[in-house]
């Protein structure tokens, strides 16, 4: 596993002289997954988990003593497809590129997205209980990547704020700035959020203020919110979708919410008033449509 | 330290029977003070911390090889002015208590709240290592009940919210409820805040839109905001005045926001645009101004 590691810290010191835009970022990452895969192959075994989620399958990868996070099994698939993402990823040519994902398509592009970042968090799972951060800032790197390929812009993690008494930046999650006279895509990363998730109502509704509303398109991308009981072997998804309507009616409005393994209680948002376009990950596919809608 | 647990447990049950506003709890409050105290008295001993904040002296609590959290060495004191504030707590009769409060003044209980809570924090910090929730929880007793005694109500929990679809409550931090064509005070309550403050700001915001403004008086009460590193021994405070003044001008506007241990970096933030009220707990003799301004 140490292999997997040394290529996550690789990805580190090549995206500070780099930045996130890169086609080598897209090589590291490769990298990162290889080692993840191998390590994983050789030295876990998996353990079937009891779901109580409703239609989703779920196993942990195990080694020793310890026990990796949830995995859903109907998007964790170390394919064809995902090696053919990742190809394309590396491919520094744009044409190139948009006809190898469209040829995809927005499920397989899911499914490999999640099977890259599901390989390194059960990676950091089986090596160091209880830390959160290596997994929440490697996917950050993954989402980061593939929003910059996607939109051909760095982001920055900063944004100036006006004040008749002060000048100042704000610390925010990614923004990717396409522009004059084009909207701003705001996008926090989370591998889950729980009751933390109202920071990102409440960034965007930062964003709306200084800005004017409309300028920042806010498009959080998770990873799943899936929580296993480790004695009981059992999985089950928190959710508070009743919160979500009412941060979304009172605090600011979310375009899209993209989820990997999106959650059964949030899937029916998308029905419900306030809507919220809860989605797995279709950014690919219709950042433009959001680009131009009115 | 054990007694001072089994004092803990004890307020707990008492508080999920009679409520936070009862006579009792106050009695039970001063026990888990009183065996917390002859715990500490027993078995630590000071240490000196190097304290980085300009004007402010911290030390530690020991006991074999771990350390307590840096206390404020002048809002700590187990003295006569803490033993009378907890008496006039534990007096039934509104008139003796408000007699008895206005007779001590606002640093002297200030000091009282501070060492009451600070004791137990201690307590806590010594027997179990990250062990951030019963401190917590007990602060939120702690003011919870000054706040129940001083508006003669018992908090809410929760808040029915309005929508066209659906009927619901919002889980929300203190809620005090003064009664038809009264304000109602918001009153978030939190042993240190970090960058996880945004939610008071939101929180707030959410109450605002539901209710209209001004119905909701958002007045959070903090212990403090330092950071020791127990290696170096040396004490800082956390704190993001520019950000903080953002969230007040963008998200929403919290009347007061009452620290025991009040940060240097957040005094200053009386002073400029826009104003946010930082203040030692003044709760205690100035909610009838809050409730009275428009």
């Amino acid at each position: 596993m140490k292999d997997a590691v040394d290529a996550y810290k690789g990805l580190q010191k090549l995206l500070a002289k780099r930045g996130l835009a890169s086609v080598e970022a897209a090589k590291q990452i490769n990298a990162v997954y290889a080692a993840s895969v191998k390590a994983l192959q050789k030295t876990t075994s998996r353990i079937d988990l009891r779901s109580l989620v409703s239609g989703k399958k779920y196993f942990a990868l195990s080694a020793g003593k310890k026990a990796s996070r949830a995995v859903n099994d109907a998007l964790f698939a170390e394919s064809d497809s995902t090696d053919l993402f990742l190809d394309a990823l590396e491919d520094g040519d744009p044409k190139k590129f948009e006809t190898a994902l469209r040829k995809l398509g927005p499920d397989k592009i899911n499914v490999a997205v999640y099977t890259v970042a599901m390989s390194f968090f059960c990676v950091i799972d089986l090596l160091k209980e209880g830390d959160q951060k290596t997994p929440g800032t490697f996917f950050e790197y993954l989402v980061g990547h593939l929003f910059a390929r996607l939109l051909g812009v760095s982001p920055a993690k900063r944004v100036a704020v006006l004040n008749l008494d002060m000048e100042g930046t704000l610390p925010t999650d990614f923004i990717f700035d396409l522009g004059v006279d084009q909207p701003k895509f705001h996008v926090p990363v989370k591998t889950s959020t729980r009751e933390r998730v109202i920071q990102v109502w409440a960034h965007q509704r930062v964003l709306d203020g200084v800005y004017g509303v409309g300028r920042f398109i806010g498009t959080p991308v998770i990873a799943g919110e899936t929580k296993t009981d480790k004695e009981k072997r059992e999985v089950i998804e928190i959710c508070l979708p009743d919160q979500w309507r009412i941060y979304q009616a009172h605090i600011a409005q979310l375009r899209r919410i993209y989820y990997l393994d999106v959650p059964i209680a949030y899937k029916g948002l998308n029905d419900v008033f306030p809507r919220i376009a809860v989605k797995p990950g279709e950014f690919f596919f219709e950042t433009k449509a959001l680009i131009s809608a009115v």
